[in-house]
């Protein structure tokens, strides 16, 4: 069985509940791992997380201990965690997680085109993505793919799938990627947004996926930078951990965030987000990737911050 | 609890997974009675049939003995079956099922807007359609819609779903159609999609449904006149149980069906379907719904098939 890619039908967190050949899962904890718990929660699956503080990120250290005392079939992470604007490091994970006998899932959702990442090399099984954040096309479609080692576990697994619809026996034919000479039909696809989501990933692959990491890193680095020149502060200690595509703002002191977010939206037509899971009242989130990952993007976004520190009420206490 | 509404995000066939409150079902036999038993038996349901002639419907008296029999919590019929070209009649059958304390779920995918349907009149407590059809939007969204009596039993279901994505719990609070004050973010929908599901219901309202149903079912009266005119023979023997979106013709004695599908698209640019399911190598079918009900397209698929009768081989046997 060789690898396998192919595209989901439908919103990117059907994936969480892909790998359903397994009973055990460990996972690191962000929103998306909220989620990710609940979804396996809901199916019976047992899950064990770490929690590591909001904003940062876990060690191989951690991740090797939690392992060995766990020892879960599949290990969940998210590759760029939006809920706290945390990248988090991925080089020498997948080793750990197959010397445990462990799956190594990696949600991208939220960062790839916008973060450097490599599959093969960084020994990732699963890996899953959304068409509507870096790429830019409608959201409705989910890239997934499959290593080796996953597609093993997943076509030779003893219990029957609880989801026909998720079934990789029959998508995995129904993509052609299973290597059988006849393609079965499974459900009708959504097929202009698989038209969409090709041309978004021909324009990726047009300007090169190199050049686009480094196009989301310099205009992020030339985001924080002017922000700390207005005396905002980034929620994310570590540089080389903050996200390129998520920007997550420490909520600025004495002001009450709502007023600010929402007298952007009014006056400057720009969704900033407020903190969400173990970020909740602590941050502003500024999404700028793809085609809004540009230095005139920023200096917009700029503009409507600094319009709104003036203009909101600011307690003196 | 009010009768509630939505829209999935993805193919419509999720759907068949959606009533997860019951443990036992009864559906009547056509394709999508096999993916719905497909389904069903995935997630541990136990599921009956009852199997009628292809291209016939079941009687009254059937279903209330069957139900009678089985004692199922759910009964699943498809109105218009698309594999055997069968409108299913529905008056009365709401009653059945209601009297056996059963709920009776009607997949109208190929039916809805092309054929008469009255959930409420005809005691219909799910129903769920597909975008792709009579409605000409993308596909990739699926409206469905719940009686009340249905919320009652899915919102006071004893164990959770199996299924996060589908748990109805969550999806009718992301809709705003559970009475709560906060809706919650369940998943990333595809905005543009709904889009053109609300443009193409529009252009269904302002048409008028009623004038809807009688221009389909002019239409496939034509298409049914001219096909017998050529002496094709209609695989429905009931005039009242055509559908009239999916018209099946008795494949022509002599050819090959696959010969005649293969010449119309490459010499027409029309795809005429072989049988499915329980109609395999039986038939030939043709869909014309939406904005292809129309006599300039009858004419067009009438002129393809003398075309194909003319030229394609036939056995002299």
């Amino acid at each position: 069985m060789s690898p396998e890619n192919l595209c989901g039908s439908a919103a990117t967190h059907v994936w969480t509940r892909t790998v359903q050949c397994s009973s055990s899962h460990l996972s690191g904890r962000g929103r998306a791992h909220h989620r990710s718990h609940a979804s396996r929660n809901a199916r019976g699956a047992r899950v064990n997380s770490i929690v590591t503080t909001a904003g940062g990120y876990f060690t191989s250290e951690e991740i090797d201990q939690a392992l060995a005392k766990h020892k879960p079939v599949l290990f969940f992470l998210t590759h760029g965690e939006s809920s706290t604007g945390v990248v988090h490091p991925l080089d020498g994970i997948g080793d750990i997680c197959h010397k445990h006998n462990c799956l190594f899932l990696v949600d991208c959702v939220a960062s790839m085109g916008g973060a450097p990442l490599y599959m093969d090399k960084q020994g990732i099984d699963i890996l899953y993505s959304g068409s509507q954040k870096v790429l830019n096309a409608p959201p409705g479609t989910a890239p997934i793919s499959f290593s080796e080692r996953a597609c093993q576990k997943v076509f030779n697994r003893k219990t029957k799938p609880v989801s026909f619809f998720l079934d990789m026996t029959w998508l995995a034919n129904y993509w052609g990627c299973d290597g059988k000479p006849t393609r079965i039909y499974h459900h009708t696809a959504p097929v202009s947004a698989f038209y969409s989501l090709r041309e978004s990933l021909a324009i990726l692959a047009e300007q090169g996926l190199e050049n686009s990491w480094q196009r989301h890193k310099e205009v992020a680095q030339y985001f924080h930078e002017g922000l700390e020149k207005m005396g905002l502060k980034l929620f994310v200690k570590d540089k080389n951990a903050r996200l390129p595509t998520v920007t997550t703002i420490v909520a600025p002191p004495g002001y009450d965030w709502k007023e600010i977010t929402s007298y952007i939206m009014k006056n400057h037509n720009l969704e900033i987000s407020g903190g969400l899971g173990p970020s909740v009242g602590q941050v502003l989130r500024v999404g700028l990737m793809g085609g809004n990952s540009s230095k005139a993007s920023v200096d917009m976004v700029l503009e409507a911050l600094r319009d709104a520190l003036r203009y909101c009420h600011k307690s003196k206490v």
